[in-house]
């Protein structure tokens, strides 16, 4: 009788299922949009409808079949006992997901922090095999950090390290939406990257941007964005640089205090830009990093998009199995 | 017949060992100051006749009782080979310090980064007793960093994870003795604070200082600072706790990355002016850690002083002993 896993990727717009081989060969795939205001248990209710869509699809029989499910979710969250302590785009509060999940399915389920877990995922299958110290930023409307270190993702005590986004990039700086002043997420989450933007359109430095956007913050995304740089916005490409360039500096600061041999950059805003990004860290992390900890380390994009997260959460899964 | 290890810390101004059991008794100690502009190889003979030394206080034969030397010593360095990498105060390049003692003493050597090494020794038997996750922030000449990480030193890719002095407090900041612009220790090493102190004394704002120690910033030392801040100096006390203050928006944002459940400051500012470092540390760490992490983690002032290195060190070998 043949095993298989379920890779779970528990989104702010979106959930993803994908079932697979303890080698991790994808056997049958399903996702969900998010809806908005909907309650905790009805979220809960959706993801247990996705595993079982993905589950079906696959037509194995779960009570024999399905031996474990790994989970990658906002948090924060304690990844020992897979309760989510307060999330609240998913309206859950010391929500003991794993707990149910493990109950709902009869499997061993793990739950960790999801930009860990993509961490974990591009680890093992994308840009940091062969890795064995690897630090992931992923900028989008947060900054994300995932730390694999001595091959293990990284916790600390709390649950929740990784926090890069909420480092400060200067102390004196704006106040960022954690309360804290001078955060790198203040100078270069998406949000003020399209705020700064938007202000570039109003002032008319940004054809392509204002015909296709206009100037709410909203609706400027990361694919607005590139389109506005691609069709020759130079102030707004100033704008995404200055920005790239603030991650590199991020970066180089990881490097110098962890020295990993990967630094792995991801999320929405890199794979619009991935050029654009490589160039600007690249050379933050000429001005700003050790060079006797800079030349141990390899600077890559990542390469699994939205199966970073489903694949290290069924990676994470099958060690729990293995172990 | 007794087994016994040698704790060894070799210093920028001096080198001390000490005998012990491998519970960690001193049996015997011995040190000697640091000679300028000695070659490579007679610091080596130093090293060995300091262990010889304690080893005949002790009245042990080497041959049959020392079972292990674990040291701590400035680097780079290679903590897989025991190899110091470059050291221009102890005139060594690619110098096999590990596999030298190993011949010389017939037993196995573990060598680490000093700094390393002396968080360590706090980790197991200073102010970091019972931690799993320890940053330790030492204050000198340099800004040394060391992180003991799920119970054991970290050290990187490179061998030199910790660079925490290099982190970057101003991106455009003035330039760091390494070359890079706005590392902490262009702030808040101790030469720049002695200099902005001298240029107070200079302007008739520090008589306690400018009395004792004139306006030369290689005489005022940490001991200088901490009288100069005692005898009244109050623009000296101002300049100390901007440096102290940054040195916990330094901890601030090592806690943001690595969730620590313990802070550790020492060295010798730390040392001289343990209220005042830890009252600005505090305040900083309000102002810059996120709070869900910094609840977690305890500020401690390191308690072991000098010997932290020495017993760190033989923490390290006792344990590849018994590995």
């Amino acid at each position: 009788m043949a095993k298989y896993v379920i890779g779970f990727d528990l989104g702010g717009t979106k959930m993803a299922a994908a079932l697979m081989t303890p080698k991790f060969e994808v056997k049958a795939r399903s996702r969900q949009r998010s809806k908005a205001h909907e309650s905790g248990d009805d979220i809960y209710g959706r993801i247990v409808n996705t595993i079982r869509d993905a589950v079906g699809e696959a037509k194995i029989d779960p009570k024999k079949e399905l031996v474990g499910i790994g989970v990658g979710s906002p948090g924060p969250l304690d990844p020992e006992t897979g309760t989510i302590i307060d999330c609240a785009n998913l309206n859950w509060s010391d929500f003991p997901l794993g707990k149910k999940l493990e109950k709902e399915f009869g499997c061993p389920v793990v739950v960790d922090n999801d930009v860990n877990v993509g961490t974990y995922g591009e680890f093992h299958f994308g840009a940091g095999r062969g890795s064995k110290h690897l630090v992931g930023i992923f900028p989008g409307t947060g900054i994300g950090g995932g730390l694999v270190l001595d091959g293990r993702i990284y916790h600390g005590a709390s649950g929740s390290a990784g926090e890069v986004g909420h480092m400060t990039l200067d102390p004196d700086g704006p106040n960022c939406g954690c309360g804290k002043p001078g955060c790198y997420e203040a100078y270069a989450g998406r949000n003020v990257i399209a705020a700064a933007a938007a202000t570039v359109a109003l002032r008319g430095q940004a054809p392509t941007l204002l015909k296709n956007k206009g100037s709410d913050v909203r609706t400027i995304r990361s694919g607005a964005l590139k389109r506005s740089v691609a069709g020759g916005d130079k102030e707004v490409e100033t704008v995404v640089r200055r920005a790239a360039y603030q991650i590199g500096i991020l970066g180089a600061n990881l490097i110098n205090v962890l020295s990993p041999d990967t630094l792995v950059l991801g999320g929405g805003l890199v794979e619009a830009m991935p050029d654009l990004f490589r160039d600007e860290v690249k050379r933050a992390l000429k001005t700003h990093a050790m060079p006797f900890l800079r030349k141990f380390c390899t600077l890559k994009i990542a390469e699994l998009g939205d199966d970073a997260t489903i694949m290290g959460a069924a990676k994470l899964v099958v060690e729990k199995i293995e172990a």
